[in-house]
């Protein structure tokens, strides 16, 4: 039966029976958690050889003694790792510690306080400085945004990457934006994988933006495949250095969601400009990273195919829970009451009611026993115009909790939609 | 022979022997370092087992899983653990990453931007935030200073900790004197020991000093005993509880000279709206810090005894180097020549040159292959004003290179001072 041609009488049956079902459902006090995408211990298992990996041995191939202190930039062998990862020179790459948002939020204090260029090219001698971002994103983006007092502008996020025509627009009407937030392979929470014109008119913002424009590339999926013969995204390095632009983007990846979320490593690529101006604000603040974990990783992923091999087995754990999640949603669920992502990979799949119902949705599931993530976590200052997106991330739980988990969820979108319709309908 | 009594031939004498021993020593083409305070790899050696000492058990004994994201503050543990060193209540510590620097860092931004309780009291606002530096003191304390354009003032050490009666004075007069760094225990480089009177009157600052004053208590050698029975000094957190003013201090403390000194863990102590304030920074900045490296650290160090006899292993390896050094400079040496520190713990030998020759040595005994810290560098601003101290660091090389370059310290310093002496009798 479709919603929009039901009568008041066949919604208003319609309505009792999944209230029905809801309080049945609520009756068995969940508690349940689809709110962060948090590896499962399953997956943390597999680099549980971390620890011990070095057999003592803790030079590396470079003669460094990882223990000791030195080496702001990293371990060479790990800028290199990074570089492969994130698909440009081992000479452009800093390795850091266990946190890419932490050189996330050095690289914008760099930007916004010191400049790439000095006091006069840093962000906060401008009134207004701005940042686009393609929602719906990730919270911790805007928070480092909000954190500068840099606004954000909303930028709709199309299947091919954000929508390039308004963000070439924007940043022709307004010198004062400084940068763009991009997840460019499955993007936090869509999915969408940036398409090859995206990433060369990305590229090119450079030469239409101020010089202390930059992207803020976040690698942070980019190994992180749901399929077996995955897609590549183009190599944003390569782009810029085609039309002359290296100097605008900063780039992040990490094996947060490699080997352990909260110890592993992570990376920053740039020009050397750059660095060098992110080097005045590590200079101060840190002797140098951890290296014994870094060498760790280096040990764990020696090469490339090392870490393809790894990232397979990780797959084989998420794949079905992505499954079970598109099924839940697929059989439960049709056009009336929402849309959602099929996504290749990443950690997340992207709901929207119908305008109006996401807040609804999370409180009715709450209420069942279910977190959700916060309806509007995934714009700037937590404000979905549409009030629809949710983000569901189906790691963290075992298959049996999530196939519970799912089933208060459609439950709930179908009880709120059921709602709304009815409400529109008996005026 | 007394320098002061020495006719002009006795001194031409005497330099034209030294000058000599000087050549020979030049001849020998050394390459030696003692510019900075890092272990020796024989230090690090014994923490070698860290790595591996988990066996697969990542979980804390408060049944976290260390691998994955979360816990802003830290194991519970580790806070325990820091709290135990640095001698405050467990509540009042956050475990961080690998170096204290970057917790000084993010404590200092806090201060300077956000202020510890919102903007009205953060010290951007002031018009010229001054802090008090004691010398000789740390360098990379001094850099960020530099880094927030602090105003630094010098205070003198005395034996007994920073000279108090300035300290108050200045505080006194000037209200925009914003914090105060204090090595308390073997202080770098003069491993001055702060007295319980000291420590008292530190503690009484923040009855006379403006609320958004901060001492900031490096406490990096708390445990860096040279001398079997170790002297304690008095816990600052008692002495602010006991006149009202826990707001007054950041404490900091690390494992880097315990464990690894590129791969320990580093904790910050302060009262509860301190910390708070803190958080603002570290919850937009990082997701969680290294929760597997704080376990290893548990594990290592299960308790205080543990971590006693460990460094009871360091110090049979760093007691026979600064005995080295003093008696090396004992013998070749007296008062004529300058003045020098006797440390119980700690990781330096002050050495103060009569005034106006410290960069002369340097560039002596650099010019002779042995790298010494660059003259001015235990000051603000790189600024000696006598032109006198110099930081010897005889940690990192083995016995043998400690004695050859320390036979090129003191042979420089007196070529230095003979040709002085002899510059102002001849005249």
């Amino acid at each position: 039966m479709s919603l929009n041609q039901a009568s008041v009488q066949e919604l208003q049956q319609l309505e009792s029976q999944v209230a029905e079902q809801y309080e049945q459902l609520k009756a068995q006090q969940l508690k349940l958690d689809l709110t962060r995408g948090k590896p499962a211990s399953t997956q943390l298992d597999l680099a549980a050889d971390l620890d011990g990996i070095l057999a003592g041995d803790y030079l590396s191939e470079s003669g460094v003694d990882s223990r000791n202190y030195g080496g702001l930039r990293g371990l060479p062998e790990s800028c290199a790792q990074g570089a492969e990862i994130m698909g440009l020179p081992a000479a452009n790459v800093i390795a850091g510690g266990n946190a890419s948002l932490q050189l996330m939020y050095l690289c914008m204090l760099t930007m916004f306080f010191c400049g790439y260029r000095g006091p006069d090219s840093a962000w906060k001698n401008l009134s207004n400085p701005k940042m686009l971002c393609p929602v719906p994103g990730y919270d911790r983006h805007f928070s480092l945004c909000e954190n500068f007092g840099i606004k954000m502008i909303n930028v709709s996020m199309l299947e091919t990457g954000p929508d390039m025509d308004l963000v070439e627009e924007l940043i022709r009407e307004d010198d004062e934006i400084v940068g763009i937030w991009c997840v460019p392979k499955y993007s936090n929470p869509t999915g969408s994988l940036y398409s090859d014109e995206t990433i060369d008119r990305i590229a090119k913002l450079g030469q239409i933006a101020s010089d202390s424009f930059r992207i803020f590339w976040d690698n942070a999926y980019v190994v992180h495949d749901l399929v077996e013969n995955p897609p590549a995204i183009k190599s944003l390095w390569q782009a810029c250095e085609a039309v002359g632009t290296s100097d605008s983007a900063w780039q992040f990846a990490s094996t947060s969601k490699i080997s352990f979320a909260g110890a592993g490593v992570s990376w920053v690529g740039a020009s050397e400009t750059n660095l060098k101006a992110l080097e005045q604000v590590l200079q101060v603040s840190i002797i140098s990273f951890d290296k014994v974990n870094q060498l760790r990783h280096l040990r764990k992923f020696p090469n490339l195919e090392a870490l393809q091999q790894h990232m397979a087995k990780h797959r084989e754990i998420m794949a079905p829970k992505f499954s079970l999640v598109l099924e839940t949603l697929d059989s439960g669920l049709n056009a009336d009451y929402g849309s959602w992502t099929r996504p290749e990979g990443g950690y997340f799949v992207s709901f929207n009611t119908l305008p109006g119902l996401a807040s609804e949705v999370v409180k009715l599931a709450n209420d069942a026993g279910v977190k959700l993530t916060p309806a509007g976590a995934t714009f700037p200052y937590r404000k979905d115009p549409e009030n629809s997106n949710i983000r569901i991330a189906p790691s963290m739980p075992p298959l049996a909790e999530l196939e519970q988990a799912m089933k208060v969820f459609v439950t709930c979108v179908k009880l709120a939609t059921i709602k709304q319709r009815l409400d529109s309908v008996a005026g």
